[in-house]
C-alpha cells in the first residue's frame, strides 16, 4: 500500500474513532421493560410494593395528600417484567423513590435503580429526573450503571401503561443507552 | 492535494476530534438562571412553592427544625426566571427536593431538575450534589439532561442571591455544560 | 520525515487519542475511604450523625421500622476517614440520605456526596445507586464531581466493614474513577 492509498482508510478510521468517542445519537443498547407499583393504602400490606414515607403538613403516610399529592414521598420495590403482565416472572426490581412535586397537576421526581437478577442481565441501571406524568411520554436520565451496565449513560422514555385508581400503576420504560463501555 | 500536504490537515482534524471527544474545561454551553423558593409555613398556602415533607424526631412538617434544620426534607416546584425578579415570566420550573444535613451549620443536599417550557428551551437538566450553603458559591453536578439538553453533563455554580427569614430564598445558578451532544 | 514514515506515528497517535476518549476499564484514579454512621435513637443526640426523617405508616422517626425498615429514610452527615478508626482525623464528610426499600430483606438506596476538606483533596464526589446491603460488596455509581473531582464519573464498591446493632455502621468505599478531566 502506498502512503497515498493509506490516507483515505485513515480518514475513515479517524471518523470511526471520533464517532465512538464523541457523541452519537444512535443508542449502543436498548431495552424495553415494565414495572409495577402497588401503593400501600392501609389495607393491602401483603401485596403492596410501595409506601408513603413523607407527606406535607396537610397529609399523612396512609393516603395520598390533597393538592395533587404535592409533597408525598414514596419508597418502592417494584417487580420488573419483560411484558406488561404483573404475573410474569420478574427479571429484577425497580428500587428507589418518587415524590409528587406540583400543587396544580400531577408531576413527580424520580430517583431509582433497576437491579437486575436474571440469566440475561446482572447489575444495575441508575435513573434520575423529572416525570411530568400527565404527558404521554416523559424522558428521564440514565445517570450510571454497574455490572453488565458498567458506566452507562442514556435516556429513558417512560409511559404510564396502566393505572387503577391511586393504588396501582404500571410504567413502560424504553431505555436508550448512548454510552456503553 | 498531495499526500504530503494532506497530513498537516489530518493532524489538525485529529486534534480537533480528540479535543472534543476527550476532556475540555471550556463549556460547550452556559446558562445563568434564577429560581425562587417560598416555603410553606402554615399560613401561606397560596404562595408557597415548597413544603417540608420529612423531619427528624425533634421536628415537624410546618416549621423548620432546630439543630440547623438537620433532617428536614423539602419538596419544591419553584419558578425559574431569567433575572432576579420573582415577578418575571417563568421560563420553567425547578422541581425536586433538598434536605438539610448538618447539625452545626446550614448545609443541604439537592436532587432536582430544571424543566424548561419556553420558546427558547425545551427539555430538562438534572442536578445532584452537596450545597454547603454558608459558602458564597457552591458547585453541584449536572448529571444528565433531555430534549434540548440531551445527555448533557456539567457543573452548576449556585449562589444565594437573596433570602427573607426562613420563608423565601432565591438562588442564582450558573450552569456550565462540558458535554453537549 | 517522509509522509510514509509519518503515517505509523499518526496511527499510534490516533489510537492513543481514541483510547483516552473512548472507554477504558482501567481507573484513572482510585481512592479507598471509610465513613461512619451513628443513627439517632432518641438517646444519643450528642454523638448521632444521622436521623430518621421519613418512615412508613407503621413506623416513626425514632426507631427503625419493622419489615426490614422498608420505607425508612435517613439523612446523614458522617465523618470520612482514611482508615477504619472512627477516632481518626476526618478528611471530609459523607452527606446525603439513604432509604430502606425492601420488605423481605435489608436493601437500601443511596444519594449522597463526599465533601472533602483536607490538605490532600478539595471538592466533592456525588454518588447514587442501589445498595443490596446483605451482599458482601455492592457497586454504586459515581455520577459527578466538583473541584479536584471536576466532572468525574466512576463506580464505587462499598462494603459493610463493621456494625453495632442498629446504631452504628462503617462502610469501606473503594472509589474507581474512569472519567478524569
Amino acid at each position: 500500500m502506498s502512503p497515498k492509498s493509506l490516507i483515505p482508510s485513515m480518514v475513515f478510521l479517524l471518523v470511526l474513532l471520533g464517532g465512538s468517542a464523541t457523541r452519537s445519537r444512535r443508542p449502543c443498547k436498548e431495552l424495553v421493560l415494565y414495572f409495577h407499583d402497588i401503593l400501600f393504602n392501609g389495607g393491602n400490606s401483603k401485596n403492596a410494593t410501595a409506601a408513603i414515607v413523607g407527606a406535607p403538613a396537610w397529609g399523612n403516610n396512609t393516603i395520598l395528600a390533597g393538592n395533587n399529592h404535592f409533597g408525598d414521598v414514596v419508597v418502592f420495590d417494584d417487580p420488573i417484567t419483560l411484558d406488561n403482565n404483573l404475573q410474569s416472572a420478574a427479571v429484577g426490581r425497580a428500587q428507589g423513590f418518587y415524590l409528587y412535586d406540583k400543587k396544580e397537576i400531577f408531576t413527580a421526581w424520580l430517583g431509582f435503580s433497576f437491579v437486575f437478577n436474571s440469566s440475561e442481565h446482572r447489575g444495575s441501571i441508575n435513573f434520575a429526573g423529572a416525570d411530568p406524568l400527565m404527558n404521554k411520554t416523559r424522558d428521564i436520565s440514565v445517570i450510571g450503571g454497574t455490572g453488565d451496565f458498567f458506566m452507562t449513560r442514556g435516556v429513558a422514555t417512560i409511559m404510564t401503561d396502566a393505572f387503577e385508581g391511586e393504588v396501582y400503576f404500571r410504567l413502560r420504560v424504553h431505555i436508550k443507552l448512548y454510552e456503553c463501555w
